[in-house]
């Protein structure tokens, strides 16, 4: 999935110096039952990434004393950085904090500080804080405390002989911040991971790997031994990472070069840095003042959920419909009895019906729909499962593609949103340029 | 997250028997990288619990040859059972195969059976099969192949004092019907894992944790050394596990001690199994023979998903409205203009009008809707960001509950949902109940 491919194998680079050993080990009886994903390892795991840096280990065991000593213990010899997540909180299965600091050899010490910010918390929450909430205010003697604006558990910092401990509480949204604000940029003042992103990231859709490196190859030839370029492609988008290969190559030097690349790329280039398809048409829709109405069927939602899921929609978005019977698509969109009977719902005709009626009934300028057999069951000889049409409807007139994807359901579906949405920003991208000829904004410094 | 709560300390339990120690290797870049979930754990996790197992361990791992032997090494040294995921592929960062036939001092042989399999999945395809894909034909000297209808890399199984190695491939549609139809029933027949589920599981809605314990304490207390309890709370809902502390108590009795529990529930007993929220909705109104219609606007497009997630959804869903504007509400739900002007999209007035307009719009039996404000942005005094209001449409009438829950968007989200859901469920009961009283379906044995 990942394939990097160096524009000069013999050229020196930056991975001469080895890179500092980070492992994660996340800890919970609830992610080796299955009961939750471990989220943690994405995050931290891409945050890093995007830092230079790179995880080489991740382990998860449960809440047992005995093996999370043993596993400490093994990393820390091994690692230079070692993450902890979970097992902070004030339970009696939250037994990390004691087990680690055991094998570290360290105290650990009461701090007011901490048993301060707590009690401020529960005042401002309005609630008695119980005694076993104190057990959160320990730290290891020699070591330091991560505040906790979101939560009650702090995380707790130590370095000893150039190796760093970091733990950080298990809720996400007290880990997120966290890390971000207070882990990554110590790190990085240690030298262990970058200032900023350490690459250069530019997002396309609507064109395939192996032919997204041909219209590159001439730009990357160009600046031969400069250069490191990773490709990772997920259901109709990929992404190119420019990274240095070397020290001297300066950060403004990538940015230089990501945008021919892009200059190149014209349409088939999304932006840079990592928006999603759905964030880069809510910004274009925002910049133009225009409103987006979609309709769908196979994708049960997805479509209105990948715009909800922006914060601020209510500026961009007017409103969806998932029309699985044939009355919705005719009481909420108004499509034609007539045209289902005779093409039937999944049809080019149905499609532009509901992206128009979208559009129309909730007074958007933009209307997006998706009709189609997703699978596994369904479909028939002339639309065999994977088949979905699409639609896109704008102030110029009204059109429907067809496609047709191989696989299971939810990769069907995602496809055929990407499909859709990479469709819609092709035509937001043309209304912008044609009401700005010769402003061409890549956008890469209006981030 | 997950408490077990023994209903008798000092009987004997089957955790006398030390459990067969499984560990799963998770190999990929792209897990480290943070640009995939690691799925694999979750699934993988939650089969081997359900069949009374549990893993151990799992570490995550790039693609570079000599970390993959030495942790292949280091598990197989220690753990009974080695699963691994990932890296059995055609291309040439696919090198898991050869790196652990090292490590077990395996020779690969080339298996026509597999390589017949491949061409034949080539020619069904109607495309030329590269040479490359031979690669995947190899198995171990003394292991077996498990067969893959799903793609190319079939799985691997190798045994040997009293040890089991099990390699499967990458993608989650091959990998995990390889797993449950072949690898778990394996490990079955070998004592690992017990034949069937190991434990009965009631799922309740709407009732916490601690009531959940309160109110089975006295069951559990009359059946005291016989029972391990554990209870597992997620978003509004609480399951209660069920398994035996002594070999000799029966399946037989385990579904006895869970009738009990059921009844004494009453309608905070969503039903035994892994059924969600969502599909007990669904099967109770095929059951009913009704539809059922959402609108949504803080959630999204999540009820809706919930529902369109389900296969066949067609059979007892109209459809959903994801209504940002007013717009939307109005001119796709006959919301009245007075009702938004007067009391605002976040009221009970709104939700009740919504409910009420997506269940007489597409002349669906049941109407569910969700408005409010998840949060981060919006809110005001009376009806702060975590304040949402639901709404239920019958034929006997509509009406609206207010609920608030802190937490970040998503979670409020989630809790929102599953809060409708369960109001739905409890609906849809009484209406089975009243048409044929004196009948209770607990439904164990109809599964």
């Amino acid at each position: 999935m990942v394939s990097p491919t160096p524009s000069d194998d013999n050229s020196p680079t930056s991975q001469d110096a080895p890179r500092p050993a980070i492992e994660l080990i996340t800890l919970g009886d609830e992610l080796l039952l299955g009961l939750t994903a471990n989220g943690h390892l994405t995050f931290i795991g891409q945050e890093i990434s995007k830092r230079g840096g790179r995880l080489l280990r991740n382990v998860t065991i449960g809440d047992e004393a005995t093996a999370i000593a043993a596993q400490f213990a093994e990393s820390w010899a091994r690692a230079t950085v070692v993450i902890t997540t979970g097992g902070l909180g004030p339970t009696c299965d939250d037994r990390t904090r004691e087990e680690v600091a055991k094998v570290l050899g360290q105290e650990l010490v009461f701090d007011d500080t901490i048993a301060e910010d707590m009690r401020e918390r529960f005042r401002a929450f309005g609630r008695p804080m119980t005694d076993n909430n104190l057990k959160q205010a320990y730290r290891f003697a020699d070591g330091e405390v991560l505040r906790n604006a979101n939560g009650t558990a702090p995380g707790l910092w130590y370095e000893r002989d150039g190796k760093v401990l970091v733990m950080l509480p298990g809720p996400p949204n007290e880990l997120q911040p966290m890390l971000v604000e207070q882990v990554l940029p110590r790190l990085a003042a240690m030298g262990v991971l970058a200032e900023g992103e350490s690459y250069v990231q530019l997002r396309t859709a609507g064109v395939g790997e192996s032919a997204l490196e041909s219209m590159l190859q001439p730009i990357f030839d160009a600046h031969a031994g400069e250069l490191e370029v990773a490709f990772c492609a997920h259901q109709g988008q990929v992404d190119c990472r420019l990274s240095p290969a070397r020290a001297d190559v300066s950060r403004a030097r990538l940015e230089e070069v990501a945008q021919q690349c892009a200059a190149e790329l014209g349409a088939d280039f999304m932006g840079f840095g990592h928006d999603s398809l759905a964030k880069i048409c809510a910004d274009l829709l925002r910049e133009q003042e225009a409103m987006l109405a979609v309709a769908e069927t196979a994708t049960g939602g997805m479509l209105a959920s990948s715009f909800t899921d922006l914060s601020g929609a209510t500026k961009f978005f007017a409103g969806g419909s998932v029309c699985y019977s044939n009355e919705s698509k005719m009481q909420l969109l108004d499509v034609p009895e007539e045209i289902l009977m005779q093409h039937g719902a999944v049809s080019a005709e149905n499609a532009i019906a509901m992206a128009a009626g979208a559009a129309e009934k909730l007074g958007a300028a933009y209307g997006l729909a998706i009709t189609g057999f997703a699978g596994p069951c369904g479909g028939n000889n002339e639309n065999p499962v994977g088949t979905m049409f699409v639609a896109l409807y704008t102030q110029e007139g009204v059109w429907s593609k067809r496609i047709r994807y191989p696989g299971p359901r939810q990769a069907v579906k995602l496809r055929a949103v990407n499909f859709a949405l990479d469709w819609l920003r092709r035509e937001l991208v043309k209304a912008r340029d044609n009401q700005s000829p010769g402003l061409p904004s890549l956008g890469l410094h209006d981030r």
